[in-house]
């Protein structure tokens, strides 16, 4: 048995379990410099909406009839490369399969750093990463500044929220559910949390924010960032670093013109990708590795079982059913 | 007999004459400090529609009853301070108003480099400063890049591309009329320039920006921005110079949400004000004055004569009549 999940078809709309189905895999043969894996964690991120397209934007679009890709945790089961052996735990990019062959030099092992596996996914794989560099290189949160998250209780917000904290920030987050609100305010200690289902949230938003947004760190865009946007200070900074509202949209969506407001607040706004700043990964990781064993950071995460439960879990978080990193273990 | 023009009552929508007058200023009487002065020539610009608000924003409302008020040039009349005499050129911040009163610390003294005086409105002015530090501070062009500039035949417009020209850029003007285009191509060497009143504009974009757009100087927001937006290149930077589009909107307008395309481009976008660089304003018009001494650089304006024409002009600049900077000399 060699399970893998192959996107069945692309998804229109909302994604659902038809467009998904689980494959058996051929057995895998070694060859020299190779290794053969055994996938045990999966990260399960957003962004790979904006590959189940047609069209090539950042990364390619993942093929229809093929297995799913994405950042794994997984064991060496057998090396034929000398950098690595048996049992080792790596880190890369892995086909949504059990086993599979990987070449040595596109893997590195992990366990500088004494934490669960799956924190390499998390907290310091891209999702913690996204949120250290997003705000280390465009949001630029100063002490006793207020910061606004927007999709606050998942992977990449819980970690921005935290950091912001950490920075003397004044940490305002925005979720989808009041058992996210309380996550927030009581276990990650965000200041405050507000919950977009409120009607009256808007004026929560500037309740919470009396000093107005300096910056904003926006995974979710829509109606959500048309609010923050209204309550921005002069010179505030805008992270685009995710848009899920928009994800699932077969069209382009209208809303509020922004670069009035952007002109009046001298405001900055940028789209950010992790994936330029890998040279100063190691850096970032040593730092989050510090702030977690000060108990200033905590790990948040959402963990599915079983390979098959791929789907679901990706699927969930268009439903804003995860909390924190969501990972899949095989 | 000492003019002044008056803003008689906030514009809705458009700005129309009946929402200025001229009116008779009473003699001033000149004390210690102080310079009576003579104005001689006033910028008229499209951010003074902003100030015909009642909601103070960056700057504050222009109150309706009195002079409007704005950059200009002036001829020392009468000096009660020792740093100025009868017959120097002075700029400042001058009531629209033919003769008045000063304070001698508010102003400064031109003539440093031999130039027509209005080109310490338009050129050396605010006007071509934010052209200049537009593109310093956020465009940042590089060599061989491609920047698109819209409102491109108006004041900012027509310095930024010729700036973009002397960095070695592709340069795609878009403007408001065939003759500008002819003006933009012929005169200002633009390497394209479209005219966004033809049908087929921004097909014609996609073919004069090949290789796609790296910078984006816009002047005007609304569709034509949503045009360029659909042609930029990754790590685009896009000034927000001005939205003159949108400047006698009454309400919020809406169009295709933008921080998608921002996002998968990984592109930054700014609301830019001159006034934050003042520090650096000498050596800039330094540097702009060689450029135009070596004849890299053309000064363009529309003048206009006596002080009774201030209302037309600035209402002239919402029509698209005037090219360069808008100048009125009393």
């Amino acid at each position: 048995m060699n399970r893998q999940i192959v996107l069945e078809s692309i998804p229109e709309g909302m994604p659902v379990p038809d467009n998904f189905s689980i494959k058996e895999a051929p057995e895998p043969e070694i060859k020299e410099g190779e290794l053969l894996i055994k996938t045990r964690f999966f990260s399960v991120d957003p962004y790979m909406r904006g590959r189940m397209r047609k069209e090539y934007s950042s990364l390619p679009p993942f093929e229809p009839g093929k297995p799913l890709e994405g950042a794994g945790i997984a064991e060496v089961v057998k090396s034929l490369d000398a950098e690595f052996k048996e049992g080792d735990l790596i880190k890369g990019n892995f086909k949504w399969q059990e086993k599979q062959l990987i070449q040595a030099k596109d893997v590195s092992r992990i366990g500088k750093y004494i934490h669960s596996p799956a924190d390499y996914l998390g907290i310091f794989g891209l999702t913690g990463l996204t949120a250290y560099f997003g705000l280390q290189m465009i949001g630029k949160p100063v002490k006793g500044e207020t910061v606004v998250i927007s999709g606050a209780a998942g992977g990449v917000g819980t970690v921005a929220g935290q950091i912001s904290k950490i920075k003397g920030c004044h940490v305002i987050g925005i979720a989808g559910s009041e058992e996210k609100v309380t996550l927030l305010k009581e276990e990650l200690h965000f200041d405050q949390a507000l919950n977009y289902h409120n009607e009256e949230w808007e004026k929560s938003l500037a309740t919470a924010a009396p000093q107005g947004v300096d910056v904003y760190f926006d995974n979710v865009g829509g109606d959500i960032s048309d609010a923050v946007m209204r309550n921005l200070n002069q010179k505030a900074r805008i992270i685009i670093c995710g848009q899920i509202s928009t994800y699932n949209s077969e069209e382009v969506t209208y809303g509020p013109r922004i670069q009035s407001i952007l002109l009046e607040k001298r405001a900055l706004m940028q789209g950010f990708s992790v994936r330029y700043y890998s040279e100063h990964f190691e850096e970032a990781i040593h730092e989050l590795s510090n702030w977690l064993k000060e108990g200033k950071l905590v790990s948040r995460q959402t963990v599915f079982k079983g390979i098959e439960k791929l789907p679901q879990a990706f699927i969930g978080i268009f439903e804003g059913k995860n909390t924190g990193k969501c990972i899949v273990e095989t």
